[in-house]
């Protein structure tokens, strides 16, 4: 538990010195095990690293935050600025965590995902050397100044260096909000209005997928009395209503085009958070359709022009293999996950749980997709990143791996063997 | 000149093996001699590659160009898709070489850079071997798998390998546009105007800034009669005639309140363009301040914090060592050029010249920004990276270039030494 990148620094130089694996541990929230020891070795906590937010750039809208700051912790200091940060994975994680596993969430489709999201990185190497990836200091909005390193570290899950510090990009808090839902007679038309919402440019600030297994699970779970049936919940940011119920319009029209209800609406706050309360709770409502199960839960990432055909195909798995499963997804980027309530000692249910597991990506992967939208490759996703990548691309990961970290005791056995 | 990628491979085979130097080389467009061979070896022709545009893909927003295809050719190409794409740096540049000199240009404040564009890349490495960024196919909106090895190409200026395929995303074309150009007293009450807008959230496309030495050059060479005054230039896209007005008032309100006149404003295309002549033209009107003189541009970014300030500096360095310069910026991005029409024989005014750009550089990486915002480092930035970076960023960079490029045959003595 160092408290200072210095005393970071020096672990690793003696790590290195005695090839010692270190594994990086922040909040511990990611869902591939990539803060799992899978070896002897140390686990070093940079949570404890002193500092927390190091400084609140408002006119340039940028943030510095050490480890131990979680992305609520965050918005929660920033609150009168005006400003907010809007990448959201389910867990509150740390925020250098959050660059690791190159993270999330729900309005990604809008604000993006972490690699839109960062500025800088300070970032202790194996051999303690004490790397900044844009250069010390610098967080300009742009740059074209040698080769990009910051995005080299988000999504590297630890195996490359220590993340110590982050030069986060803010965004103007929405002045205005709202929330919608939509049912619809099937996932087609469902995603069918998510590719038109975002071919005339609107832009929603939410767009997310519920099938009808996860609406059930949903109401069973939150006490809601939602339509059975495959379901958008949209949310819209403007400067004022009027520009929010504008975007609305626009997307009411669309989906009632593609034979979706009206729009179950929301504007005060109360509201929305009670219409995303079947959202937020998804996985626990899921797990909750077996009582003691514990969660599953996949990650593909497709062109959303394959996205219907995929959701289809995957619940049609999911029925033949006589699997619990419910399915959730951020569909603006063309990520979905299926939440499966697993009993982990039943190996016969886990073997089919993995074949099915396994036919999604494959199917994912068939149609110009990725194995991981954004959880990670961590360890149970090494066979496909190969997969994905071929050869050639695993072999120059693994270069820029062995040059960084020679040792391999950078999180060893993580993303790949 | 290769016409295929096999053909790409087999002369690096051969080049990697003999250890002859490769100049890639796309349009030529570039401002930094990226392109300049240095040594004795081959200059290699993307352009002649075939297949020009592969695939586009409307209902995901991405297109697959080969190098021969520059952004004005791919614009005309998809403009009945109602898509397009918005990087536009001044050259009609390949889109390859943009990605390799990690371009942007006038509305990246609101669409980013080739950075946040670009999907995907095959890349022919030194050894001939061809890599898919993102792997073969997969041209998904986000992904969490592996290391992030597209950004890694974009903007590594031919030094790690050579782009014969892009991968790009496609924006939905604004239904509705307009213009307007705006006076200030001051340069920071332009720039002031700037930040409000952005901390507000409006969208502006486009917020370009011309110094007073700039507008009376335009004046001059496009015979128009702008005030003589720091002036903004600010492009509003939107989904309807109301959501361009209603953003355009927001800004009017934010410039009145800084000292600036009223809104000059354009709606019809034609008119557009005309108010754009000014902005477009800077270059060559900022050259014919000094009949025959050759263009020296400058390409620092700042936080926008201290753009002001940045900008004021520069102006009464430019006046203090006897410079004719006109000022010219992407301010919403921090980034601005010096455009100083010179004599490149007379060696004491370029002794000036390199003075004036040396202080410059070092003024803004003081201000935590960095030597280059677009233009890259080619040649002669080579020292400023190695003080934007310092030694430990500058070793990384070169780690990853001997590994993939052990015998430095690749774009050689280009981004460092």
């Amino acid at each position: 538990m160092p408290t200072s990148v210095e005393q970071v620094s020096a672990v690793m130089r003696v790590c290195n010195e005695l090839k010692i694996p270190v594994v990086p541990y922040g909040t511990g929230t990611g869902l591939e095990a990539g803060s799992v020891s899978l070896t002897d070795g140390i686990c070093l906590s940079a949570l404890s690293i002193e500092g927390g937010i190091c400084e609140v750039n408002e006119a340039d809208f940028d943030v510095a935050v050490r480890p131990s700051i979680t992305r609520k912790q965050l918005n929660a200091h920033i609150r009168d600025t005006g400003l907010f940060f809007p990448v959201d994975p389910g867990a509150d994680a740390s925020l250098c965590g959050m660059c690791a596993t190159s993270a999330s969430g729900t309005n990604a489709v809008r604000y993006g995902t972490m690699k839109e999201n960062v500025r800088n990185l300070e970032v202790v190497l194996a051999d303690g050397s004490v790397l900044h990836t844009k250069g010390e200091g610098v967080r300009t909005r742009k740059s074209a100044a040698g080769y990009n390193l910051t995005d080299l570290f988000i999504g590297s899950e630890g195996t490359l260096g220590i993340i110590t510090k982050a030069v986060l990009k803010l965004h103007p808090r929405p002045q205005a909000q709202a929330v919608a839902m939509c049912h619809f007679p099937t996932v087609a038309e469902a995603v069918n209005s998510v590719v038109e919402t975002l071919q005339v440019g609107i832009p929603v600030a939410r767009i997310e997928f519920l099938d009808d297994v996860q609406v059930a699970a949903c109401n069973a779970y939150s006490h809601l009395e939602l339509p059975v049936m495959p379901t958008l919940a949209i949310e819209f940011h403007g400067q004022n209503e009027a520009e929010v119920s504008e975007q609305a319009k626009f997307l009411g029209d669309i989906c009632a085009g593609n034979g979706g209800s009206a729009f179950e609406w929301a504007v005060e706050l109360e509201q929305i958070e009670k219409l995303w309360t079947a959202r937020h709770n998804a996985y626990y409502a899921a797990l909750a359709m077996r009582t003691g199960a514990v969660g599953f839960t996949t990650d593909v990432c497709v062109p959303i022009s394959r996205l219907a055909e995929t959701i289809v195909e995957t619940r049609k798995d999911l029925d033949e293999m006589n699997l619990k499963g419910a399915i959730v997804g951020h569909v603006g980027d063309g990520n979905f996950h299926v939440i499966l309530p697993v009993f982990e000692e039943n190996e016969q249910e886990m073997k089919v749980v993995h074949e099915f597991s396994d036919r999604l990506v494959r199917r994912a992967l068939q149609a110009n997709g990725t194995c991981t939208g954004e959880h990670g490759i961590g360890v149970g996703k090494i066979p496909y990143l190969q997969e994905e990548f071929g050869p050639t691309g695993i072999e120059v990961m693994k270069s820029i791996k062995r040059t960084l970290d020679p040792n391999n005791i950078m999180n060893p056995g993580k993303i790949f063997l």
